[in-house]
């Protein structure tokens, strides 16, 4: 086992070239069986193997850098530089993460997650490299896919501007999570294609034959351009804007890519190096589903399908239908994704309508603007994205939907804990960006029969109106609470008496939870189920305090700026003397890990709610 | 005068074509004259004079649609759709808006305000007319400066990829507010200065020849790009993502764009018209100084001076000031600006430390990541972006700085009202969508010499922190109150008893004349200058409840996440029972007007916080 010699980082040099290709073979089946039982991004790693063993020959690490875009195509980095016990408890609670964390190795530069800042990020630590007088290599691999994100854009013109040495590797597999697309998905597929010198020299050519004749200069430049169109220059595009192209390169070619990469150091300025590689490369069945291999759950080596087949329904599924639905039965109904058809579940609404159906590419802000465009063009536009990636679209839904007040609907989906990701795709800041937005709504569902009812409510408001809903199983209970959606209105499920749990969306099964809890310990108790986050029912906030002693918010998001604050709020506003007591997320970025022990840890799931309100009664009366 | 002529949309088709530049030389002789009573946005316009007029005679509006980004470009656009009187109360409250308004006029499809986003929304409204069966022309006209911003190349990624009519027209001045960046701008500038079709074939010769010998398609090819990047194609990189180009032709040629957007309208598919104009053209102070008449307040026409000189310090010339301090006694001091070197007082930082000084263009998530990756690689960024600019840069705070928890220090100037730009760029938003954030600060100096402080303490923290100062004249009062700062720690200005003021930043002035006004009334009142809105000084404000009566919190930021919020959620965990007052502003947008009008509009002016802590007191006693 060629492997076991890999124990720290550079050990890999202590490989014979003649055995680099055995070794890169031993890692796939290495990253396919631990990833078969954990699960994790399979496909990116497999593509990404040779690319990164020869990243790991060229340079020296730690005092060079490779930034990994997104992050999630590092294991076979983490495998090189003394993580291979990881792979255990991989994106496990307090196991080895799914992404690049500088806590975890002095070989991870900086921590990703997020697609397209690796080039931004590298760029800094060029610049502070030259301030420093240092002298290391720093290179950011980025995939075609993160490329359509316009951070990435913004970041290769500024590194043409400071022309220092910067290695910018493009992992070109073709692919985003889902199939890529756009102007330049076509243009790397023409590179990909194009048979290089021969058309170069014909295309010449025949852009010389058109210039003959016509008049005057824009109109020859023209035709010969239009000649000119038919030949494929590797590279140009990236030469234009000042950055020296390599490329293409085979990308499952170890010496190949070490020599590139050597011939890279040695350009001044900015070069991109250009690595055609394959999704999922190695594995037949990641080669043949990409998609269902981006982000894989445990699975059988042997066929590559589930482990634990899911056989409930989630959110996505339950958004999957009920769009349909609705695309059936309004014509002005579109629906935009940025670059997750899958994972957002808009892939049947997409192969039902496809004209009324946009994948923008990994470009939330373009996806929200665009919308907002749709709608002021008299069409209803619903915009799914996860919550951690709406982020990135802040601006776009404060300066574009909400400042003109355009129906644009937000399927937020991934809000909440999402768990074996972590830190940087818990869904738990929306509440508190969007509320502080004027015009904006926010509502979330504590069911799946009400968010089908939402995105009617939604359809019907004429408003910028989000609803989010958690990743995972779709709760089925409560189904005989459905009373119709209102603005502001929130549905009493339970009236009781002393104790009313006001729940928002996920955190309604849990109340069930802690109500029971509570009972069996002799209080009455009401829940309420919030349903709307902005506006929040006050009338329900102020009727409960009628005959309620504690007040309780219950939220799956942090606190600042969250569901709990306008209930406090209007509690004081309203000189309310209840106890109040506000159980969300704290002011803290949360690891990966299962999602119920997640909630454990933080106190929010049903065991910690109900000793955090007996405290709150025990400290309340102490007061009184 | 053939102005008078021209009372509403589509007049000007009614000028004979001979006296079309006569139309142009009235219409700049209006805009100056104007905008030296009212400031605005002089360079932009004089600059697109030709162009509007062009686009006005080449389409049918309101049919066609035109977005302009940004918009303040947009005063031509205005006065040819009958809105000439607006310009006597251009900007002022309740008068007429410096961008496009869709509630103006149906002339303005989509309202503009920061950059880089009309491509976006006019593909959109582009969408919606092929869905609705419409036939109309949209028209995008995008600056050079605008063109550096992400979002605008993930839009054209996707225009690219719908294939649908769709007019960009690309208005190259060669600037953005200040002198423009980035391999882009050189791109274009090589289009400008290049000769055209003599260029083109001796570069294809050159070409040619550099490719005999040597072997291996690659090499081949490369030999041949390296001849070739002598050579420049007029649009081949919009080409090659699939636009047509059509250019370059001059943008003070009214005769010539009508014929080119002609030409554009015929075009399948999106086709970027590049216009190539010149900023402040006819008015020689603002040919002269394109940044100072950017955004140009009252001027003396003869001469270009303001006409009322400033001759007190505002928050920018003290941060431009303490910067440069910092900047000589640290060498790892660093600072980035998003095309604003001006307007963030970092002009002399860059005289002074060239190589330590970054403009990335109008690309505030790349500055943002990219400072993250300065912080990473060792260095103590600063990165200054107006407030509501950093709206952009929402993500890459939250998952690339404060995730890492790396010392970036976020100079947040224009934060609270910002008057005459109005809703798209009041700073209003800022302490609600950085609080929710782990790991990050934020503070508000009450005057001058505290701005100062703020960053030097800044520079000790290494942790991600946000101080955030009002655009306009920065406050000398309480130059006595200069207390350390400490980090969470807030500063008793007075002490008394009954009413507690706590004031963050600008409020802390506001609050002084409160003060004045209860006291007449027969108060005892105390003011607390917070310093800090994250984290809070808990302990000052658990202090007030001892002998306060009243608790008054005052902020120039919207309720929701904001830092009355945190003090309320204080005194609620503490069981505190004082009454409390929450001084912010409404859930809206703010239109534009003199910040003064809007504070007394909005009740956050001395009389309407008095009026407000009067009647919480009457309300509190009522209820008790």
């Amino acid at each position: 086992m060629l492997l076991e010699k890999i124990e720290q980082v550079n050990d890999i040099k202590k490989i014979e070239k003649s055995d680099w290709n055995a070794l890169a073979q031993e890692i796939r089946d290495f990253l396919i069986q631990k990833i078969s039982v954990t699960g994790g991004h399979l496909g990116a790693n497999l593509g990404a193997v040779e690319l990164t063993m020869a990243l790991h020959l060229a340079l020296n690490l730690p005092e060079d850098k490779i930034i990994w875009d997104v992050g999630h195509q590092s294991y076979t980095h983490k495998l090189l530089t003394g993580r291979k016990d990881g792979f255990d408890n991989l994106r496990q609670f307090h196991g080895m993460s799914g992404f690049p964390k500088r806590k975890e190795s002095n070989c991870d530069p900086f921590d990703t997650g997020h697609s397209s800042t690796s080039i931004s990020a590298g760029l800094g630590l060029v610049k502070a490299r030259d301030l420093l007088g240092e002298n290391r290599v720093i290179v950011s691999v980025i995939g075609d896919g993160s490329l359509t994100g316009g951070m990435a854009y913004e970041a290769l013109n500024n590194a043409a501007e400071l022309e220092t040495n910067f290695i910018i590797v493009l992992n070109d597999n073709n692919m985003s999570i889902s199939q890529n697309v756009g102007g330049m998905s076509k243009y790397l597929n023409n590179i990909r294609t194009a048979s290089g010198y021969l058309d170069l020299k014909e295309g010449i050519y025949n852009a010389l034959m058109g210039t003959r004749g016509g008049t005057g200069v824009v109109a020859k430049i023209r035709r010969a351009k239009s000649s000119f169109k038919q030949l494929v220059i590797p590279g140009m595009l990236y030469e234009d804007m000042g950055i020296t192209y390599l490329g293409p390169v085979d990308g499952h070619d170890i010496p190949g890519m070490v020599r590139v990469i050597g011939d890279a150091r040695r350009v001044k300025g900015p070069v991109l190096v250009h690595v055609l590689t394959q999704k999922g490369k190695g594995y037949a069945p990641a080669e043949r589903h990409p998609a269902r291999f981006h982000g894989a759950e445990p699975f059988d080596i042997a066929t590559g399908l589930p482990s634990h087949p899911r056989t409930v329904a989630n959110y996505t599924d339950v958004f999957s239908t009920v769009m349909c639905k609705l695309g059936a039965r309004d014509e002005k109904v579109v629906a935009i994704t940025a670059a997750m058809p899958d994972g957002t579940g808009l892939k049947r609404f997409r192969n039902m309508y496809p004209d009324r159906f946009f994948d923008v590419g990994i470009a939330e802000e373009h996806a929200v603007t665009f919308a907002a465009g749709l709608a002021a063009g008299g069409l209803k536009p619903i915009v799914a994205i996860y919550s951690s990636f709406l982020q990135r679209a802040y601006d776009q839904i404060l300066h574009d939907v909400c400042l003109q007040n355009l129906p644009v609907i937000f399927a937020i989906d991934r809000a909440g804990l999402v768990g074996s990701d972590g830190e940087t795709h818990q869904g738990i800041f929306d509440f508190s960006y969007l509320s502080c937005i004027p015009n904006m709504h926010i509502c979330a569902p504590k069911n799946k029969w009400e968010l089908s009812d939402m995105l009617k409510f939604a359809l019907r408001l004429s408003a910028p109106i989000a609803i989010r809903y958690p990743r995972g199983e779709a709760y089925a209970g409560l189904k005989e609470f459905r009373a119709p959606i209102e603005l502001g209105r929130a549905e009493w499920i339970y009236r009781e008496s002393e104790i009313a749990l006001f729940a928002v969306g996920s955190m309604v099964k849990t109340a069930e939870g802690v109500r029971q809890k509570l009972k069996e310990l002799g209080y009455q108790v009401s829940l309420v189920n919030a349903r709307f986050v902005k506006p929040i029912d006050e009338e329900a906030v102020l009727g409960a305090c009628e005959d309620h002693d504690l007040i309780v918010s219950l939220e799956e998001n942090v606190m600042s700026g969250g569901f709990g604050e306008k209930v406090l709020d209007c509690l004081e506003r309203n000189f309310k003397k209840n106890l109040y007591l506000n159980i969300s997320l704290p002011d803290a970025y949360v690891e990966h890990g299962n999602v119920e022990q997640l909630k454990k840890e933080l106190g929010i799931d049903a065991d910690g709610i109900v000793a955090s309100v007996l405290e709150c009664l025990k400290r309340g009366e102490a007061k009184n």
